[in-house]
């Protein structure tokens, strides 16, 4: 099976050291990732975006097609009269964090009305609004769906803006997305179409399987399932891939975050395919999300195949346990006649031996 | 404030060196402890009661006042001719963990109704019937709630059979147990009166939160706290301490468990202050238990005062994180009128410094 070349619509590529162990499992396979700003030392000006973007862009390879799209964390300090520059500057959407939801959020926004004077000027100029859509304060079953409200808020105000729910957990979010214009979308991650709350403790305490949201119930994942495999242009992917040292996992306050960018297109394919959804893949990783943030298709492609002999996930990258360490997989991701140094970088960084 | 030594109705011992470490926090403030039967080296026969109540005992100063209420895990291999005997080796209750839902349970019951012979053995010679009532397969927010109908079966068809609900976590539960007959009863844990599922998972991840079964809703752990402090003779203290190593909670596969004991005391007169139930607590936690199981009421006192400066729980006990460790404690428990012997040992144990 060839498909293009896919887009993540939300990873956490990190900064420094950590950036350079897992950007090539994000450029091996991505045409481009739109990168989150909750960085350690987080993404807010043009100075920061033109900094982050030139630190990404030296370690990938020549001849690799790789695009990082830019973003920037809205913050009460964020002013409509950044806007403008900060197009300039090659950003493509504003991620609103509601203070204290995730890793990194202390200084996110309390007071969504106040955004206003802020959310038109991105509306004006086609600037996409990425939410992370849980509500502060809120128990971590409910938090999600209590923030559809303050989504439909927002898109009333703004008809034209374009606005992204992410990594999207919920039947409800499933069903309210669907309900409004094609203006609202939603990304939706690998790892919560197959995990539920259950993977993190159902069994033993599984510290690999924590992420915010949290996975919800098993008609939870499987709405998800649907929707990703419905061919519906309003849900593509973002992984949300989130690296964090196994010593900032398995201790007595985990981070939260799944690292599933290693894995991410042979596990995806082997999902569909098991769900009986593979002829929508491509539209779901390549297509409709490019087509939502107005970008060209990705002219690369790569070639799927079904191994004869499973591909078992290592238990570790440089430090970080990916998503699914020590399962099987049956798929095998090549790139289409790839260039010589391009194959050459990609080939270092094959998770596949 | 006086009360009578406590009674749990719960608790986990652990054998060899752990046994060492944790049984003084137990003997303490415990006239008595029902000592759980999921050892690694499971307690089934009279010989292996025999064997590990001396284990314990050996390790209890003279003059201390503290008598370890023996159990027998229910295994598909428990026969009804061995209650008799089970009794004259002062077997109190019997444990029936359905298959697979907790630690060391993979030898657990499947098929409730094969019990019946046992079970009628049991009604016949006053020997209580203790459940960890999680229904195998179910999701761990819903496992509990599944299980009630299996309660009621038993209690239906031996209407007077004791039974013990262990260490209940819904509202549900409290609902389905106050409707049953005075032989149906409930334990209440201390960490279940205190935590819901965001304590775990919330904010970072906690595995020092993590226990089975799992802390649900603010409803659920408000209506145990009701429960607890009703006065109802049918909730009475199990506190299901679960000691735990620190490297086999914070790991990839986390042990559940809570290590309540060195703060069992002191924590529920704080909580049950706070909730302004403190004239109920000593029926909570030494007089209910005591006579559903048909045991005279202990005679040793405890004096509880209220501290002026608050002490902090300790992050470590000997390898074990304690509950609440790093929190604040406003309540002093010591002996009253403790012989000499006795009160060399427990200031040893003493958590206050």
């Amino acid at each position: 099976m060839i498909i293009r070349r896919i887009d993540d619509f939300h990873c956490h590529l990190r900064e420094g050291e950590l950036l350079s162990r897992v950007l090539p499992h994000t450029y091996k396979h991505c045409g481009r990732a739109l990168v989150m700003p909750n960085t350690r030392k987080p993404i807010l000006t043009v100075d920061d975006v033109l900094a982050y973007r030139y630190e990404i862009l030296k370690q990938v390879p020549k001849n690799v097609q790789f695009e990082p799209l830019m973003t920037v964390k809205l913050t009460p300090k964020t002013t409509p009269g950044m806007i403008k520059k900060l197009i300039e500057a090659r950003v493509v959407a504003l991620k609103l964090y509601p203070e204290g939801v995730t890793t990194n959020s202390e200084d996110g926004v309390k007071d969504f009305e106040s955004l206003y004077p802020l959310l038109e000027q991105m509306e004006q100029h086609g600037v996409v609004l990425c939410l992370h859509g849980e509500m502060p304060g809120v128990n971590s079953m409910d938090r999600e769906q209590r923030f559809l409200p303050v989504l439909d808020q927002i898109v009333q105000k703004f008809p034209n803006l374009k606005v992204v729910l992410e990594h999207i957990t919920t039947a409800s979010s499933v069903g309210w997305v669907r309900s409004l214009g094609p203006n609202v979308a939603a990304t939706i991650t690998l790892h919560h179409m197959v995990l539920t709350l259950d993977d993190i403790l159902g069994g033993m305490l599984n510290p690999h399987a924590f992420c915010k949201p949290i996975a919800k119930t098993e008609n939870d994942r499987d709405t998800l399932r649907r929707a990703a495999m419905s061919g519906d242009p309003k849900f593509f992917l973002g992984s949300d891939s989130a690296p964090h040292l196994r010593e900032n996992k398995e201790c007595c306050n985990g981070a939260a975050g799944i690292y599933s960018a290693p894995v991410l297109v042979p596990a995806l394919a082997q999902l569909f395919e098991k769900l009986g959804g593979l002829d929508r893949l491509e539209k779901f990783i390549s297509i409709s999300g490019a087509n939502f943030y107005g970008l060209s298709l990705n002219e690369g492609q790569l070639r799927l195949t079904k191994r004869q002999i499973p591909f078992i996930v290592p238990v570790e990258f440089d430090g970080v346990v990916p998503f699914l360490a020590g399962s099987q997989l049956d798929w095998k991701v090549e790139q289409v006649q790839p260039e010589s140094e391009y194959a050459q970088a990609c080939a270092q960084v094959e998770v596949q031996p």
